[in-house]
């Protein structure tokens, strides 16, 4: 039995009718498709914010849930477009790493799509989207076996993820998301902070008198805070404000958050 | 018998992954949930915006529709999450009063969300709408009485809404929302105007060539209107153009209209 | 036998509460109905932009879609209002051209709204996409005969579609359409090129250095790239970046190609 649920997420941005197309070949191919935005305003060609998005998203979706990612710089070349069963969900996308942020505790299994009797009869050089991923995406959900959509692999490209840094008293990191709260979403996981820190550096700030928090409510209005956010890394806010403009920070930009052996300071709930 | 769906309003932007989790939530607990989006471009923590989007919007759905709403600037502190039934919709929210601009000619009975067996296991600190609004939200879908959510309430926060002050052949109100078109929305409600006014102002500008019309296009390009709008509210527009950059007018300017008695400007139509 | 499936399409933006009113009406009158968001992002009252969107993205669509597009300048003035089945899709918009760009090449059939009985019972001067569109929408995805919401007319408002200018050896066209990557698509259809161009101007700029190429990713980053898109039409891009920003290229920007006699630039793949 298969599931008419497929889930969209693309870099097409709202105006264009690039994903509107994308919709009506799958419901052409399969009318009784459920269609489910999650994001078409994933930054262009931006494979790592695309990385982020998935990981943060795709593991709350029902085990067996059809995701179609369209983050595609190289369309038209030699890469190869995947489907991909990752962490309980199943994925078409590019072979561009942007899935490989999700967890792979439980090895993949990757298949590259070859079969074209899955796709348009007609393929553009420039919309793989539309003229193949949809359309295999189609006939997924009317209940085709992936194996008929092309061959196994063991080899996909891996994007790259960078580590915090840690050393004793200190761990250096990045902003990896800037949400519309101007909140700074970086990559240092909660279990990597564990005491809250006495100092917190963002670039070439050294913020003196920030807050540890809970959540952004527990602080006064233009305070900074630092907290564990809900996708279980540490978060720089400004309460009611904004990190990214108050500090001017983009993606990429250095944060720290270090202590000073034998002090420790108290949390707010504390 | 329930129905499947539930609507989603948020001020989480397009880009992030917060709606997409909510969305996964959701449907892990009831797959054949139907999710509709309304937006998720309220701005960011504007409980006003949500109050006049909500009073503006829900109204016009089926009666029980099930609605999630997500502007929550008090996250994780003390403030609580409700469940309310309002003006004939079901709607999921923080208390923070956005859906307190709905009309309460019929009692609302609230309920606070108290009940964890309906929430997911773990509770972020900064996420309530994934964590609880959503799981509670699908389960509701599920067919779960209202009852078993937590205890009812009639303490809740109530938003202000300011009124227009209304003076003999004057009524001075403000801009409650500009659309993508530049048009000014005030709170000055079609029986608080009547007869056409003679004169307008609009903050600092007395606007002595416009013209009453029934609708934007009864006037040239490039004229200044005012008009009832498809709220029942007065509007501020210009044709082809925007009123908003023309006054250089936002959210809270003031907006004047009055009559010189004895006289009476014709209407357009007249 | 009706489908329940309805195509939203407006110019009204995503933080408005127009769309959500749309959908409440609709789902008012037909609670089965599934809704598809295709676009809310069409610049305001851009009526070409509108209907360059409709000709690249309805004709996906399955046979018998339901489309409602709401562009519509001339609201609440005499303009009329239309069903339209053209190209085997169903389309209810204003009588403004925004959907005269799709194939015409079987004849349309049109007709104008004129049963009030099918219509909201108060009409607002301002908003006939929630009062009468969304209402007749409704209405036919319950199956009503489309001979019941009005007469037939041959009658309709043509948008006139700018063709590029041909020369011996050059072709002359515009950009339509930027999309989020700052491609340039331009009206130059794939048969007005046929051999690759040795020469391309963009606005003022004569682009010496530009390749031709199948897609983006035959060249390197930064370089100026010419194709015949998905679309079918000519494109000038930046590799990785934006050629409307390199070009200041905007909608209505000319753009050229012409060939040399005697020479003939090789295609990338060549």
């Amino acid at each position: 039995m298969s599931d008419p649920l497929i889930t969209l997420t693309t870099d097409f941005g709202e105006d264009s009718p690039y994903v509107a197309a994308m919709k009506g070949v799958i419901l052409s191919i399969n009318p009784a498709a459920r269609l489910l935005d999650l994001s078409h305003e994933i930054p262009p060609q931006d494979i790592p914010h695309a990385a982020w998005f998935m990981a943060g998203a795709l593991p709350w979706f029902p085990t067996g849930t059809l995701h179609v990612v369209v983050v595609d710089p190289g369309v038209g070349t030699a890469r190869e477009l995947l489907y991909i069963e990752c962490c309980g969900q199943r994925i078409l996308a590019p072979d561009n790493g942007c899935w490989t942020w999700l967890d792979q505790t439980k090895k993949p299994l990757v298949r590259r799509l070859r079969e074209r009797q899955w796709w348009l009869p007609a393929i553009s050089a420039t919309f793989h989207g539309r003229d193949i991923l949809s359309p295999v995406a189609a006939h997924l959900s009317l209940g085709i076996e992936p194996a008929r959509l092309g061959p196994k692999t063991t080899r996909w490209i891996r994007l790259e993820r960078e580590a915090p840094f840690c050393q004793p008293g200190r761990v250096l990191g990045r902003v990896v998301f800037i949400d519309r709260f101007g909140n700074l979403i970086t990559n240092i996981p909660a279990d990597a902070v564990g005491q809250p820190p006495d100092v917190l550096t963002v670039g070439a700030h050294r913020v003196a008198d920030f807050r540890w928090v809970r959540t952004y409510g527990e602080a006064r209005r233009g305070e900074v805070v630092a907290l564990i956010g809900s996708t279980d890394h540490l978060e720089v806010a400004v309460v009611e404000g904004s990190a990214a403009a108050l500090f001017a920070a983009k993606i990429g930009t250095a944060i720290s958050v270090s202590w000073t052996p034998g002090t420790g300071r108290k949390r707010s709930s504390g």
